[in-house]
């Protein structure tokens, strides 16, 4: 039985607002639950020094979690004066894949970032931002078709991310925070609107785990982020 | 004539949202027009080293904008490994500004920090960041009152801030940005619900001020203080 | 009675040094009573990146104390790796106030960086910064107009400022450590020559004030800022 | 065809040097072609923070990178200041992996340390470091076998890791730096002695990779693992 | 020809000043020509971490050059965030040669903390900052005997530096700033009272130097030092 | 009687292994006694910017240790963030040591850096690193010519390093590490193939020293270059 009552295959309550903030080219506030991140979308006309002159664009990301977006409060970062290892982690996580749905050269020589902002957490943040960030990505990309500044959208397909996780010895979608902080195993599975997969991260947090429970985690991301994607389309609507 | 078509003396329209978020003990999302911010409390039963034995409390604040609250984007702070003089002037003043108005030794040996991050930003942020953090601030104590930590809330008058300004050589209430980047005179104040001045900050752009005008400035901050007052009043019930 | 015995509108001791280093354009040592800051401007020939080509100058301010200026030894900004937000507050505060009587166009596409560090504290160090910073820019200035490089001299008035406070229910002026750790409102002003309001920052350190207070500090303010001017006058000659 | 000439299931020539090092607990360099890592075991008689007095032990990891370990020189993190998200990424898979297989309430309240410092890098350095630091880690925790600290190892199994990779279509094992650069997937397998999977990282680094994919490189992945813990239990005796 | 015009053993003119700020427990202004260092010694009540319960204390400097004691203005430090290697070179020169002379253990558990601050640099800051801040030095600890916290002053013997160099082809004593930049040969040394040298620095700026030239070199030095060390004397006098 | 049975004036055990890594265009592994160094140089064809179009180059080191290298583990200067002052004291002397027999001009417009890290530790790795170092940057320069960028090696003397110091009253050769931790007087000496001095650092750790002691110590560094001089004659044939 799990603390939050749901199914084991059963995701948590999506709810997604486009347009959240007003100056950002995509604005999106996703929230999974009790896990709500704001995801906004920059385009700038310039590319970071490594790819100048090279006829493709990039596109990147930041995370980071207000103070008390925590269940007890967080040292701010910009007040340590560093990232931790796991926000920088996450952040790359979450720009390598955008990328991987994105035809670069299609985008031309601009950046888009996405900023990806923990308001509340309750697990899951990283899949959230991931999922919530391809849509403030496409509707960025949709005010540079609407500008005539690009022919076409150049974002190719959907990308959506989920948890999965061995809870108590069963396989559970969408960990919540007391699942995740008490499960044995923990995975993050991003994968494309047409099945394929850009990333998994799988880890035994005690035990470790045997193929066959891997390949159970699998089908349960699988299934859960056709959902996701399905709503991503929805709130395109 | 405003750009927002505002009269002189006329405050933006002022949304109080309690309860934004759950973990922390006091969370308010105002916003006056265009800008947002959200103010979270949270409680801490310690207190900082210079304080310890001293049977008393403490209020703190720490303030950020998320990179693109602007209209492009701003860097992010915590990427950079450091805050702006900006940043640490505005959360020192909601730190004064708030502890103005409490009762550090009825608060008991435990310490409040705000958190004021703004979503969204169209001017008057720390004026917002003050108005909105004294509710959550009040909330939060109440909530040690409701749990029997502390015998009356600490939190012993309002304190709320307003910017004014003179705008193409009008005095003029609650600057927005396209105000405040072309203004003349820019002045912060910080009063209580009774009326005294916690802090006046008041700045000539270009041309230096007369006292003439100084004594408009502060009597149009006087007369929007008192309503911001009144929506906190309004809030808490 | 104020700790030193002076009179409630009474300027501490008074004595400007000029040319106290060699190598600066502009060096002035100020000692108000046992404050002394040395005040020295570097010229140089570029502007900031934001400047670039819009053919005016800038002037900026940066702000430091001695190890033992105070009364124990604080610790080094440059040893613990970064400046805290008081020292950017008042560098910010020089900077903006030095700059409201320079006519930027006037100076041409040069830099003039006003040093301001204390050697010795006692209270005002901001206030004697901007004060003896004045004289040093307005020297630097001279030696610009001396070699030729710009027509005239484009600081076009005087700038000085003093603290004023309510010091066991008495406003004063030029607050010393001992007031200024132990009053209840105090109040920097920054005034020009021919006596308009540059800034003013007021703080309750305890109760609020009243308006009427307000007035009053602001009448002792301009009353010593006049006597600061003369002085500066006096030292030119 | 491999650059390198190797089978697709073929591992590079595998060197491993116990005692590298004298003042290390445990010293091991580790060669996989010519990536070369240095393993060092540190032990020291206190735990971090968050474990005092819980009666467990910790293990954890460092790794760096010498600066021309790689084909051009990289710059020095401790001259840059900060370590790069790569960098933490890293130590933090090393230190989960290691943690896996240790039973810290044996290890008793003490830190091991793995420094894994790439002396030379083509490919894999993250995967040599988990599969050369294990052997550090047993070694250190053997010696305090012998001198009587601890009644048993408390390592409870091996642990290795490495990479495997689709290059131009076909699943390969153990990719060297000029398949990794120019792979269409790269993963990170990390399993223990007795097959477990504790961490896996695949990443499609063009196309998304499909689930058969997937499962192929898996199965190679477990095949070299089994031969680099035949290495290890080798490298032991 | 030197082109100061001094002889090749002469000394710059060198003015001491005591008690050049008044919160310090020695503060000592030196002035070596136009190298003007203010030296101020603070006591603290307590010594380094390891140190604690040795019934020792402890001697260490700090270093630092105003923005605009330089020919250019130099950066700050505090602002890069950062102190150069020079600045910590010299700095742990200092610390090191006074200790030489004190008996830690009769200073007892306390530390003494010199603070050199370069208010004009002309070449030679190093020396000039050690001979002056052994007066800052020796009058805080005769302070600590006044008090009654020591018996007797613990300073054992006198300690003062000097540069030598070889500036085109002769050897000269006390180098300025034109001479420094444009010498064979830099050397600093460090020397007691009785004649013991403490510090011996010598760099080859261009061709290496020989062993007759370093002979020189060091006779050269200790008949400036010899000079210096009575000019402490008459200092203290 | 030394700790390690060495004669006065005996130098350690000298092995020099080139081509220790496989990238750097010099690598030579370096062990004095348990001294081992890893001296890698990196040739890039451009100079630093106060050095662009002057028509010549620039050689540079940077120094580290690796945590373990050290009996007890030592912080990790990446981790901690920045370079301690030893470091950069030494790493600004392995440099200078270097430039001092190298023709820059005949270098052309490139830099070549030397990086020096200890693996293991036993005393005197400054000296070691510029014994090592050099080579590392004869080899380099050597490709340098074979491909036809240089005409002829600009390496125009050898330069080498070695410590001696006052170990219980006697006068010794190449210090490790028992005898530096406990000596009364250390010095570090660098000097050119033909005998030049290019650099002298002496130190008193307890006592100062005589000048009669100071020229038994150079004495018998001047020996003992001559071997290292020798043996890296030897090691490049």
């Amino acid at each position: 039985m799990r603390p939050s009552q749901r199914q084991a295959d059963e995701l948590r309550a999506l709810r997604i607002e486009r347009n959240f903030t007003r100056h950002a080219e995509g604005s999106v506030l996703i929230r999974m639950g009790d896990t709500h991140v704001l995801c906004n979308a920059s385009v700038e006309e310039s590319v970071p020094p490594f790819l100048r002159g090279k006829g493709q664009g990039w596109v990147t990301a930041e995370y980071g979690m207000l103070p008390r977006s925590t269940h007890t409060r967080t040292a701010r970062e910009a007040a340590k004066g560093k990232q931790t290892g796991r926000t920088q982690e996450i952040q790359r996580l979450i720009g390598r894949s955008l990328r991987a749905v994105v035809d670069l050269k299609a985008l031309g020589e601009r950046q888009i970032t996405l900023d990806c902002d923990v308001l509340q957490a309750d697990g899951g943040t990283r899949c959230a931002s991931i999922t919530g960030a391809w849509i403030a990505l496409y509707d960025a990309c949709e005010k540079l078709v609407a500008a005539g500044k690009i022919a076409e959208n150049p974002v190719r397909d959907h990308v959506a991310a989920i948890s999965v996780g061995i809870y108590r010895g069963v396989p559970v979608l969408d960990l919540d925070y007391p699942e995740d902080s008490d499960c044995e195993t923990d995975m993050n599975v991003v994968m494309t609107g047409s099945g394929g997969i850009v990333e998994i991260q799988g880890t035994a947090e005690g035990e470790p785990f045997t193929r066959a429970q891997m390949e159970q985690l699998v089908d349960l991301a699988a299934a859960g982020i056709g959902r996701l994607v399905g709503a991503q389309r929805a709130a395109r609507e």
